[in-house]
């Protein structure tokens, strides 16, 4: 049913694993509960209110990768069920959006995953094609074609490819270690302790 | 148990059916997920921080309505549980407000359908009695009492009763086009194609 | 499973019935749907971006209590998993923040309630200890060590030890009013006949 993600660790461990400012502005919310979407990148650069770029980009984008396009964070409704059945037939893994979208609740009932600056039922013109695969700013970080984007409840993170095997490493090492610590909890020791902070601060 | 809508239509549908700007401001929010309305309005008059008006809108709204109420956007909890049973006595089909509600988990417990403007647990007065079945603007969008209210996940839409029956049965056309677009998709083609997009745009 | 409340009553009728401003600001919303708090209060003074203040509070709380932190509503991830469980393990009943935090379907899968102005995946530095069992303001409320904390899906407030009991007793009346009220709206009386409104209002 659902599509395998490329890697199940969460934004937020991703983001502590990269040492660096991945993550994107937390404006970007999920569109329904429980969406999550773990894939590379096709960027697509539009305008606010219209989305023409959207529909030439769900044609173009190669299948297995995620959407990310740059609406300028219009309140408009620049994607719905129609693009959204469009996407899931060519193998597409989900859309990241600087912008509005709608259908939310039939979204939800294809189980295909939207990250959006919000909610609109404002139509849209079809009149600029959009800039396809090429780097694009979309909620304050650039995103390129290919990076490995990953978002769930907590928020999204852009990777880049040369950093994608460090990072994928690292996290696998935090979450290690985080099992490590619960684990240890339940035994009367605490946070402080395992993580070996010193409790006096700086 | 649930109420019969007036339409199964969506309200981004039914925007684009209407080619007019129906919708009504956003930031009017669902109270509870999966709530959804249809019917024609019973307008109210209100104050921020008074709920009189409110209490005397339940008592003569005729049966079959939506109130529709302007309580000028405030954050206090103007309606809560028990005029929310009131109103479902009375067989009232659910709430628009602009301005703040309480109570989401009873509401949502009783099925009763509510948009609000936010959530807000500060009480009311009740000295201000309301215009009750005059027009009010709610949302930035003018609502006449008989205007048909629709209202789910993606936002509110309130169309007037002389046009009515024209935007349904331009809804009506727009699901045929859709349904007939989602099945060929699964075929190959494109939403380019198959709206017969400009792929260049203007 | 779940940790048994210190009262059922919800946010909006304690509010109603303590008859003074305990609401916390409407921003602190409960990080999951269905998170309840109500207990003692357990104070920790952080600051933003920093959240050793909360791994110290997490050690010296007592059992039962809430952890009712000021980290001066940041959007950094200050609280997640890792602190979750540790404060479960604890006996803590859960978390109220001015701040945001993260791991959001991790503490709604363990059910420790959180209440906060938001998410926020960056992570925090540990460099500042807190003070810990202090009057902090949070949400714009002043509140101390032992005053009852009650959370849900409405809103927050915070009850002085030295009326709690008052307050709980009054809150009991309301129910028991607004049980009979809702009782008598199944036979078709109004709120207005029922709670003995003017019209007219004033």
């Amino acid at each position: 049913m659902t599509t395998a993600l490329r890697t199940e660790h969460t934004s937020a461990t991703l983001l502590e694993a990269a040492k660096s400012d991945i993550a994107l502005d937390p404006a970007l919310r999920p569109l329904w509960p429980g969406a999550r979407l773990a894939g590379p990148a096709y960027t697509v650069q539009g305008v606010p209110g219209d989305n023409l770029a959207l529909h030439n980009a769900v044609a173009a984008a190669p299948p297995g990768h995620v959407l990310v396009a740059d609406c300028g964070g219009g309140p408009f409704g620049h994607w719905g069920e129609v693009l959204a059945v469009a996407a899931k037939e060519r193998g597409l893994l989900g859309l990241v959006i600087d912008g509005a979208v709608r259908d939310s609740a039939e979204q939800a009932g294809l189980g295909f995953p939207v990250f959006s600056r919000g909610i609109a039922i404002h139509g849209t013109a079809k009149r600029y094609p959009g800039i396809l695969g090429r780097s694009v700013l979309v909620g304050g970080v650039v995103v390129r074609t290919g990076d490995l984007v990953v978002g769930d409840a907590d928020g999204l993170v852009a990777i880049s490819s040369a950093h994608e095997a460090a990072v994928l490493a690292a996290a696998d090492s935090r979450v290690e270690q985080e099992t490590f610590i619960v684990s240890e909890l339940s035994k009367g020791r605490t946070t402080v302790e395992l993580l070996r902070l010193n409790p006096l601060g700086d």
